[in-house]
């Protein structure tokens, strides 16, 4: 009885509401589709036995898994058991172990438990109690014809750990292998391009791309765990036609890269921005144990703060203007100096929404990295509202000075010739 | 014919494969709910014809209204118009003025058409084409039975403005009164408790409370325009029950409501930040036009970059520890001084993971304010990882700051006595 398809099904009026954002379907989605499991649809349901009921028959005629969240808990809105029980046809009757978790429970913490928590410990009579380690609510687990119907509670804590020890005994295979590729500083058509070949639906393991917050990503999979090998040749093809703008795989970060790469070479990185306002150091104190790596840096909103803290020339200011390659040269120049740090990064800018010209209308930033051998300081213009001008200054910044401590010299995206 | 409850869908494969976070179906319900329309279910489906019309056929027979969202692109994974034909039992046409819409769209920059595009301009006979003025793929609206059906296109950027321009035409009413409170440094028991009888379930607009992001909400709805005083006097009670902690309404940002009070009293604040690595400066300069009120700061991660930069004495630090009364103080006082603003704010804990001891465990963080009154140095216990202390003691710094500029004295929620 292979498990090949589900559906997932999350429970909770606050979802309908729009008070509350559900993620349970991804997450699922995610587990799901690493151990081979293909998701066929996804419901948002609110607290109503009827509806969940008739959901529940409706999909598991022909899904082979269905995963509910939500609708456990010890209150009267919470009737995600009534709603099997309804379903599969069945009286709900007390589960004696469940009870017995549940006392513990509430005794381990000197706790009285509410009368009305009993509801916790029941089950429809067919179904079994699934253990949860991290709360009151046990889950739920049954056979409805041929598919198997699992109940999780909703807090993704309590939720997560259940969802692998059911997947671990149903979907036993090891996970399919998988690697996330994350680049910076190239446009999508163009990494498309750069793997068109790769990306097509009838190759093996098909490529494909997603950008998220500026930052690309391509995404392989293969199908079980002898395509290791091959998923690992294919992050190799990549990483290489998309050189030098992948930066790491997975969970790394610009910063957690740039980071491991200074500590690796013992050297340090002081910071000084101006319309970023500090978002470069706290997206590198981030990472843990940046103090290593990182003295720390200056943000230099206002002009005396660049003249005083930075040593930048008022001169400089007043016939370049703040935001220019003279000044942001020398705004790194003095962070990196000041601080005692073999490099320096700084930014200045126009983010939005007021603060443009002609010469420089929003989104024109400058970003420079100095060190030993000089200064590198160039020209942006990043589209979007502030949020995200800022977000990808403070981004290109770190990706130019992990560039610079490679010693890989390319144009970023954005980038743009000051004098044109 | 009142649309009072609907269905949203949305489609894509990439929100089944766990790639992308659907987020359509909380903010379509987000805008129904304003209107007073309530979503009994919503459902996210593949690129596949035969399921989606399927799915079509089946909410068609119960609610007044189906949002679709995504499948409109020009490319043949793109289905949402070939499943709403086919759950018409209609065909196909080209719409004349749609395809006009296309021709004009890519003239106007100076681009070719690919032919495939055409498909975007055709609807099912009975269908009507919306207007997308922000991109090429017109939506559609038909009706199935007495059930609208509106398809828009799954760019949010198109998807919104479309919906407003439906809603506007068939759920004409004045969108209900609501209020969202935002409050921050109060538990979320402590808050219920002193709402409780505003938080029943028999009054006329119960009061919901959320946590997000260490944020305390009040929601507060009304069912027509008529209550909007009685949601305006709610939202008062809460206000007064939840005093000082309540900082704003809606979109309001402990940053933006700080600045804001900064600007209306014409002072201005400095940062000096430790463990927050330049967060609290980030979250500041988040707010347009915080020049006139935000100078500058300093992140000082390491302890020569304090007695450098800020004149904190270094036998303070090697007395007291970089995180103590003393040297949060002295930091906050620097910042303030170096900067001449009128006041300074500063932070310096243990962020972890690493860095704990016995005396000063992981999530000890210490928080100053100074002004020419004095310095108000606090220390706070933070549960969570890394991510989570910093980001409450960044929130922590700003609500602290606010409530020293008002005068409003009050321990936070996560404050210790230091010396216990």
């Amino acid at each position: 009885m292979t498990i090949s398809n589900a559906v997932t099904i999350s429970v909770g009026d606050e979802l309908l509401a729009g008070e509350t954002l559900d993620t349970h379907g991804r997450t699922i989605s995610t587990a799901l589709a690493a151990r081979g499991c293909r998701v066929l649809q996804h419901r948002v349901l609110g607290d109503d036995v009827a509806d969940i009921a008739a959901a529940i028959v409706a999909v598991t005629a022909f899904a082979d898994l269905v995963v509910i969240t939500g609708g456990l808990g010890p209150t009267l809105d919470d009737v995600s058991r009534e709603s099997l029980a309804k379903a599969m046809n069945e009286p709900l009757v007390l589960d004696v172990a469940a009870e017995a978790h549940l006392a513990t429970w509430y005794a381990g913490r000197g706790r009285v438990m509410p009368a009305g928590n009993i509801r916790q410990a029941m089950r429809p009579e067919s179904a079994t109690c699934l253990e949860n380690p991290h709360g009151t609510a046990p889950g739920l687990q049954a056979r409805i014809g041929r598919a198997l119907v699992v109940i999780l509670p909703g807090p993704p804590s309590e939720m997560r750990p259940m969802l692998e020890g059911v997947l671990e005994v149903e979907l036993p295979d090891a996970p399919r292998p998988a690697i996330v590729i994350r680049a910076f500083g190239i446009g999508e058509s163009d990494a498309a391009e750069r793997i068109e070949s790769l990306m097509r639906r009838d190759v093996s393991f098909p490529v494909s791309t997603t950008v998220s917050q500026s930052l690309l990503s391509a995404r392989l999979r293969g199908n079980g765990p002898d395509d290791r090998d091959s998923i690992e040749l294919l992050a190799a093809q990549v990483e290489q036609a998309w050189h030098p703008f992948v930066f790491g795989r997975d969970e790394d970060t610009l910063a957690s890269v740039l980071g491991g790469e200074l500590a690796k070479c013992g050297r340090t990185l002081a910071t000084a921005e101006s319309c970023t306002g500090g978002m470069v150091g706290a997206m590198l104190t981030e990472v843990p144990g940046s103090s290593q790596w990182y003295p720390g840096g200056w943000v230099t909103y206002e002009n005396n703060r660049k003249i005083e803290d930075l040593g930048v020339g008022a001169k400089l200011i007043e016939l370049d203007g703040a935001v220019s390659e003279s000044v942001v040269a020398a705004m790194a120049n003095g962070a990196r100096h000041r601080a005692g740090a073999d490099y320096g990064v700084a930014i200045s800018g126009v983010a939005g929404p007021g603060g443009g010209s002609v010469d420089k209308p929003v989104g024109t930033v400058w970003v420079a990295v100095a060190d030993d051998a000089g200064i590198d300081a160039r020209c942006f213009r990043f589209s979007g509202g502030r949020s995200v001008v800022r977000d990808r200054a403070a981004k290109t910044a770190l990706q130019l000075t992990r560039l610079r401590l490679r010693g890989d010299e390319s144009d970023l995206l954005w980038q743009r010739d000051a004098r044109s």
